[in-house]
């Protein structure tokens, strides 16, 4: 428990709400009242809203109208030693410290929003996104489905984070709906076909925010490589896997992902997981010298995915992982993609990949879970599962356990649609 | 020889530039004494100031400030009808009928730039860049080098034009130097290594850019496909062989290609090159309903790309092709990227991916001119090349041929600079 004044904030919240004030995650919000968006941070049930911080004059920043913008590219470019300072300020007028915003009756209800009151939007204009392959059990169970056991790593798996582009255009904040795509399948025997997906797919993943970008041809080294991250959001890289199978030999998956991905609509930022580094799994053979580490740093953050569908009345878990045993580090992979020129831009998004764990029930997504579709997934309705139907509704949850608070991202949730055929 | 004063401008053009009255092609120009970009129209050696026509209430436009942006996207989103409109007022204000502008001296040095004085710069902001794979002579040549001459063309190539998604924030306009990237590569026999590329490669393409874009969710019909077509651009997607071997199976080309891609900065639009028009390779097999189309439109644009060393005086023409060669059509493309629900957004660019044709003297690549590095091409100073070397100068271009006239556009030219080491 936590007794510090500092540590608590005046603004009631539960023990597993994921917002506590040890997090503090920046997102993009309107009302109903005040329709133009702008940035606000999550507290217990509340949103935090920045922009009359600032316009009061209760936030210190280097440039005015940093949180009166539809997105947060403004304040993500601003780098850390910027973040660092509204972190602690936030902190402390959140705190249970006698401060303005505890004891001024009006500003308060100006700037604490009911969550419910909220509508939340992408947290970014991004430009980019780049979507890895990131974990070892993910890769090895995939590669073993589409390529067989004997082929299931790549060479070139161990060698580097392998990553591709992804579409951009198509992300969606947690709650819109995703409608089942059509597309083009190779049925065992016959010709191709045109029509829905028949093995739509969930993928979780880690979405990670880049904040100041590098210049084309300046490669970012790997010692600075999260000097550039702002924060973190879950991602579901939607997947339907009968399109991806016949397109993506020899350019990689396309049209299988660019109909939809999803985020969770809070960044929870590397400050608010500072107390839940660990380290990230031995690497053999050891890399080249431009993906080194000097610690292997990663988050351990516990990661679920559960299943809703019409007959149920919570959702089904169907997996529990973990960021921690992803192969290659969020350092990695900037410092990969960077390493020919490549310019990241602020508000770009970088994908791990699906992150399985060791052992079945750590599986991330049905491909893994269902054998490719050949075992039925049973669910506590007595329904059976291959792949998604239409309104089953998929919901990633991640959270790191303090002693006492969670430092959680919130929902990352999507109900799929029957395709317009 | 054109004697219709309609057809022929005031403003004199040398019989094969790319640029007479015909062709009327948009880009995006500042100047040293008006240093904030704008659009432009190329109109023989000047560029038409376009911000200043409409600020004289010269151009009636839907928008004020179509023109004065520092990019093509508002125009581009506004659609064929205003397009077209635009085309027919400044064709009239070009042309020998006595008009404001060619009498108004001071207008006229006003809004006619010297083509020397101008700064040319991206033509869009560009959210997404997605490149195809829509020659079948590139992808047989490629696929014999890569694959193997009995995997050459993969299963689905003949069923669906095969698309991956590049890089947009590497985009660069015409002129701008390109480093040559390091990166990973696979040594035939040893481990893995890091360093520059050793097989510096061109692509000769075709570049769409899309006006309105669609709703995701809401595939875009074939027969409606050209309507989101704004025009074309020249686009050399630049790509290091090494680099892409190593790292593009499962996912794809990712550093191989991220690192630039140049594009020639007037867009061409389809109007100027309706009378250009012919018929598409007939496909067999039949593609599936939703890539069908009527009449297989597509344009008869000749190609060339020329190499010039340090020891050259002018570009060696290294490759002479066309864009009628190519088997998916520009509305094919549009159709399939689209056909699951994906969203195209004004200012995206499509890119055909290397438009080769039949016979080596239209290969499009130097991967494929030199069979994957095997065999040297000499060059007129006794040089030879196998892939790129440091200094050497790619310079792309291309023409519609008219009668006594070329709707040409311009120049794709990029120079190599050494790795950063």
């Amino acid at each position: 428990m936590i007794h510090d004044p500092a540590q608590r904030s005046f603004v009631s919240v539960e023990p597993n709400s994921p917002f506590p004030i040890q997090n503090l995650p920046y997102g993009i919000f309107s009302t109903s009242t005040r329709p133009a968006a702008r940035a606000g941070v999550a507290i217990g049930d509340y949103v935090l809203d920045l922009a009359v911080l600032e316009k009061r004059g209760l936030l210190r920043v280097p440039n005015q109208g940093l949180f009166s913008h539809s997105s947060l590219n403004a304040f993500m470019a601003a780098g850390r030693p910027v973040w660092q300072s509204v972190r602690r300020q936030l902190s402390h007028l959140l705190s249970q410290t006698p401060t303005v915003l505890q004891h001024d009756t009006a500003l308060r209800s100006e700037a604490l929003v009911p969550t419910e009151r909220a509508t939340l939007h992408l947290p970014a204009q991004i430009q980019n996104y780049t979507d890895f392959y990131a974990s070892r059990e993910h890769a090895t169970n995939v590669g073993t489905l589409f390529r067989g056991p004997e082929n299931a790593l790549p060479p070139n798996w161990l060698h580097l984070p392998i990553g591709y582009h992804g579409r951009a255009s198509s992300i969606l904040e947690s709650g819109n709906d995703v409608r089942r795509p059509c597309g083009q399948t190779q049925p065992p025997d016959g010709d191709p076909i045109f029509g829905p997906s028949q093995r739509l797919d969930f993928e979780l993943e880690l979405g990670i925010f880049i904040g100041p970008g590098n210049p084309l041809g300046s490669p970012i080294p790997i010692g600075n490589a999260l000097d550039h991250v702002f924060g973190f959001v879950l991602l579901n890289d939607w997947s339907a896997r009968d399109i991806q199978k016949w397109e993506y030999v020899p350019l990689g998956p396309f049209l299988g992902k660019s109909f939809a991905t999803t985020i969770s609509p809070w960044v929870v930022t590397l400050e608010a997981l500072e107390a839940f580094r660990c380290s990230a799994p031995v690497q053999d053979p050891a890399p080249l010298d431009y993906l080194q580490e000097g610690a292997r740093d990663t988050w351990d953050i516990h990661l679920e995915v559960g299943i809703q569908t019409r007959c149920l009345r919570v959702p089904h878990v169907v997996c529990r992982s973990n960021v921690r045993h992803l192969y290659w580090t969020a350092a990695q992979i900037i410092a990969h993609h960077t390493c020919n020129g490549c310019n990241l831009q602020t508000g770009d998004l970088l994908a791990t990949g699906t992150i399985s764990g060791p052992g079945e029930a750590a599986y991330g997504s049905l491909l893994e879970i269902t054998a490719g579709g050949t075992r039925k997934l049973v669910l506590p309705s007595g329904e059976t599962r291959t792949f998604l139907e239409d309104y089953d509704q998929v919901r990633m949850t991640g959270w790191a356990q303090g002693d006492g608070f969670r430092v959680g991202f919130g929902e990352c949730m999507a109900t799929v649609l029957p395709a317009l055929v």
